[in-house]
């Protein structure tokens, strides 16, 4: 077994962190139970590039439980918590290289070191797993991998289409017990909890400005409405536009709403969609995060280009001073604001994908050789069987169909 | 030119209703414009069985006016707004056969009035104009057909599966632009316009029960609570009733329910969800309201056989006083609250639903030949196209993406 | 008795509204029923102008049954439900004098016929019938009086500070159950149902201009963005717009969201609060309604001089086309939209707040010259009284305390 | 000048804070430029009793620069953000007793070491200072003195009451811009931040329980359902319960909402409102957490009774075994859970609050000699100033009414 975190010392703290854990992802302890009596995985080898977070952690247990072995990087430099990094090494004889605050080359470093050891298994977040092992044509050992981002997705359906994907791929995020609730619920969350540790501003009464109208954006212009604050939506396509309009959202361009926000939250995945240009038009004392996944949606290079200093004022809280003689507030340097600044998705939605994910490692492995290289839905019965089990654990009872009805639902023929 | 409508001296007050309709419908009226000067439908007949609205009015006007011969009936027997009807035979040539208050006999008669007319085009609401074709084998001259809802379109895919649907079918029902808008802001806001009108009870405070929480019910769901009202949802697939959980409402099954509500509405496409066993456990003064296609949700018979007399207190509000001594109240005799005892969706909405329609219509007759006998999606570009006429008619910039971000969208490599 | 009511022969449909009103009015109906074996108006003389709605029925039958001898005149010449009128005189013995649709002489005229009654109590909506006593000095009879609205308790407090209020008034209106419950739920209900009776446009998407940011502006406020609209707020008090920013809201000064709005509703009791200059200013196609007491917030004369024509193009919906082409709607007249253009308060707040006008009418009558000509709040005892029944009525528990937490909130020494 | 800090060395950041706390507090800091100029405190010695947070530090920095002498100790032993108190220490002169984690008999040594300097303003958070300076016959240099909380100004008017008051008494919690803001945005948002920094459990789908239904238990409430909670309200006084329900809340006595919460939260100001009784009937994994000023409303004694064994699993969350073999999860010790765990109101509210103490005691200065020793509101024109300063802070116009509109409020005569 090999590991490298960044204090060893801190696995007593991460165990009663994974154990809290635990306590609110009843879906996965139950799926846990089920794993590690048939032992699906024995002899598998997973490289798993996710946030190292409690939840994670959770979930790889669970794999190990299962009988697998586990490579684990983090999906992102600063979203590993170091308190569970350690637990999962120390106590779980998981293969974890992560640390928050890795630099980018030790980023990349730690993704090479888990893929050297030949994986059947690959689980990404974001993509850029995947990425690697196929520009570095490591993907022979691979029967398939699971993909937990939109933005992952998307670069997978391009390879898929440009002909270049290798192995099947399971899109997790597609799984409507992840995106409808993981995007949504979760981020919508956490994402304001990050701006709240990091500035601790009111909400009520702040113009917010949520830049891209996903699942993701929705669910946090929702729960801004739902703290007082003002919300502008800025979109590029036109039905969700549109939907924002019907949802009583002001809809407006960046370049207008540049003038007006308060606070902005990306969350499109795309690249710039905060641009300089933007920044110099804000009000003094404007504050800027990200929730997409990857660092490119507010121009980071071109702040500090229109910026003449810029100082750490709180933690996670960057303050710029532009050209123009005005301040904005840059949030963990526009990474993943809930990963950054606060703790990334709670336990209960992460308790919904990673479900997905445990089952969906298990479909591949059981359906080996049976899958082409595509990017494939979660299988409605899994989904559906998460819905289930959450459901349960929750001590909620939904209306069962009666025979007549279930008959009813089938027939064509008559009407009024 | 035939017709048959309540009264043909209605047609004044009928145009001024059109006209407003046309007021608060600019996406298709701009549709019109187009089509009015290109006449793509000429020569085309067109049987068309939807709700004899203003709305409709304003569609099958359209219609006409790019050259299509028009037959018209009601697809409900309580919804039809007369003076509409008498504007349109009056002062459009439009056939009509339709009037408030048709018997079943009556209802059908005036459907089959419309289908001698070897119609080309065959739009539907429902579906049993579809079904009544198919069941008298009159479908020779037809290349294609629509439908606007979503009941209709399980029946359309059930004739499909079956092997028996003899042409295509655009599922209008299934645009991003109508079951968004229609099915959750329309019938969400008109369905509780039916009940205000029918009962003028106060919401806030009320415990409502909504049955079904597809994109209907939570429309309604959504609204209710928006009026202060306390809502509960009964919901038989695990998915969505999740979903329900997660926007935190109550989520119970309907024999629980049932001895909590003040208002029950039903919005689930199925049968007898409201059954005698359910109203007979009910508190004292319990309202009923269906907002589903059919008058099936309600169990009307097995209501009548557990009371022992009933009677209209109010237009639309029927007492019944039940076997227990309990009264319970059934609007608009379980059929379609917002048709009946309000007007049916807002203008705005079926603006989207019918330059849906409207486009498709033409789409069919531009492909004829070339589309199987399947049900369709409708095209994406129509939706989009649909969704852009919209925001510009209500004077909203939506964001446009800069070149850069729309390569960003097709590239897979770099992240971090 | 006398009356003068429309059309007697609408008694027997005005008894079955009345029937439904009492239904939803258990509070009162509790309260007449310990009033009735008590007669303690037995011999007293009441001269009532209020809204003559079905829930008004059942407060003059509940003073009736209490042992008064009643006169009632309407309150607003567009507010009166015909058959509730007659019901009243034919079946109830109450001398009424009230129809839809008065002429400003018929309304007067109908008030003075009331007051040659040398009534001993007087209940007002509005404090014109106090007002007209006092001008016409035959306030000799009376024992005191009852007001309903806050644009009477505003005149009242006037008469009180200048030294001409010639008898004591209760302020049903600043009763908590009053104020927060009807101004805020039952006018921000039904001034919406009013808007969507007369107009039935969409409420998703709209921007809504709410004038005014008192209890009923901001009940308004609330139900239209629970409806989806985009609500701006226009108020003059800095205490009260500054709330309404930390709700969320946008605020504007009125000339600035003249040029914004779709729908406009005033709630000040102010004079011209939408002037013609504003309305010049306006979209082609804004919708006017007012929801306050009287038809002086809308300068409807401003807007006939900047108008060159106008027509009825529905009920309650009149377009003025503008002197600059655009056309604007102005409903009801510019008249209480909830009562001219729907029924009301929903029975269920003026259970509240007729509960309290029943209850004060006892209280002046036993506490005859015990009271000085002054404005009085409505006992706070019979406030809570009437919550406590209301909630019984709804079989809602509240939690107790115990009598550990009745000393601690006496106490003033141990902290921490 | 002395001081008592954690550590000084802390400064530095602390003065970040203070910066960062200004630039949210504009009302405030233009207050503080006008008293800057007008030194209206020269000579006044103060002392003050209030959470040492960030903005605290701005209120007294302001005090200091009107020319006061200030005395600061805690009015919390947890809340203490020790990073300010070293600042106000080192860079403003502030006489400061303070520390994070003081035990009880530190947190009233604190309180007697400012208390000797013969104080002629008290200022005071919770009311413990009043009684302190009460107890000890310590009252005669006092001029006068301001209360921050709900709970101080009951202990007060229990005390005027009584006879025992000696000096007058600005209730600046009673001031509309301190108790609708503050109490309502402040707490409501603030407390929840404290509990998911404790917790990071997803409020989405839990069942949360306020028990409460004052300013700042309907503040709580609201974010609650904003971020998609179920919300349980728990209520001893009729108004506010009825309140609850027309808001669409469920009502419940704690004996029954005890078996359903996930999370409890009170806001009663009283004693015991979570009895050991009732934490015995708790569902496993349930969160206790509290929002009102003292540490006496859920019964931690009686937990510890009820308990086996307890451990800290989170900082600021400690887990109690139950002799039922339950686990439930307490927050912060039962303490102000929004000071404790997180960082207090966000600077926005205490801007509001803050300008109307710095404002409140420089009029009683100015009035000295003026105000009996009474209980007083705070002056309606401080009060109005306070909000006109915010909203031009914030950029927003509010209306301005005409002449005309100002002479309608004054008439009483006509109406229609």
């Amino acid at each position: 077994m090999e590991y490298l975190v960044k204090d060893i010392s801190l696995a007593e703290q991460g165990k009663n962190q994974l154990e809290w854990a635990e306590m609110h992802m009843p879906t996965l302890m139950r799926i846990r139970a089920e794993l590690e009596e048939k032992k699906p995985l024995r002899g598998i080898t997973v490289a798993a590039v996710l946030h190292v977070t409690k939840e994670t952690g959770v979930l790889v247990r669970t794999l190990k439980r299962a009988g697998a072995d586990v490579f684990l990087a983090a999906s992102n430099p600063l979203s590993t918590q170091d308190d569970v990094a350690a637990a999962l090494a120390k106590y779980d004889e998981i293969n974890v290289f992560a640390w928050r605050g890795e630099t980018e080359a030790e980023y990349y470093s730690n993704m090479e070191k888990i893929i050297k050891h030949s994986p059947q298994i690959v689980m990404d977040d974001g993509g850029d797993l995947h990425a690697l092992l196929h520009d570095k044509n490591l993907t022979d050992t691979v029967i398939g991998g699971t993909e937990e981002t939109t933005t992952g997705v998307v670069r997978l359906k391009a390879m898929e289409e440009q002909g270049v994907l290798k192995y099947p791929v399971i899109a997790v995020n597609n799984a409507y017990t992840k995106y409808l609730f993981d995007n949504r619920f979760g981020t919508g969350q956490s994402a304001i909890d990050g701006i709240l540790r990091a500035t601790n501003v009111l909400l009520a009464g702040k113009i917010c400005v949520v830049v891209g109208y996903g699942w993701v954006g929705r669910g946090i212009a929702s729960r801004l409405r739902g703290a007082g604050a003002r919300v502008i939506v800025v979109e590029a396509n036109a039905l969700r536009a549109l939907e924002a309009v019907m949802e009583g959202y002001e809809v407006l361009p960046m370049r207008k709403a540049a003038e007006m926000g308060d606070i902005f939250i990306t969350a499109t995945g795309n690249i710039n969609v905060i641009s300089k240009e933007h920044i110099l038009k804000m009000k003094n004392g404007a504050i800027l995060a990200n929730a997409g996944h990857f660092n490119v949606e507010i121009d980071v290079e071109g702040l500090k280009q229109v910026s003449r200093s810029r100082r750490v004022i709180r933690p996670y809280t960057e303050e710029y001073e532009l050209i123009n003689g005005k301040k904005v507030y840059l949030l963990a340097e526009g990474r993943l604001v809930n990963l950054a600044a606060a703790e990334g998705h709670p336990s209960e939605v992460m308790d919904l994908s990673f479900s997905n994910q445990a089952l969906s490692v298990v479909y591949i492995v059981q359906n080996r050789g049976q899958m082409t290289p595509k990017v494939f839905d979660v299988p409605r019965e899994i989904d559906e069987r998460v819905a289930e089990l959450k459901l349960e654990s929750m001590g909620i009872e939904k209306e069962e169909l009666t025979q007549q009805q279930r008959e009813y639902m089938r027939q064509w023929r008559y009407g009024t």
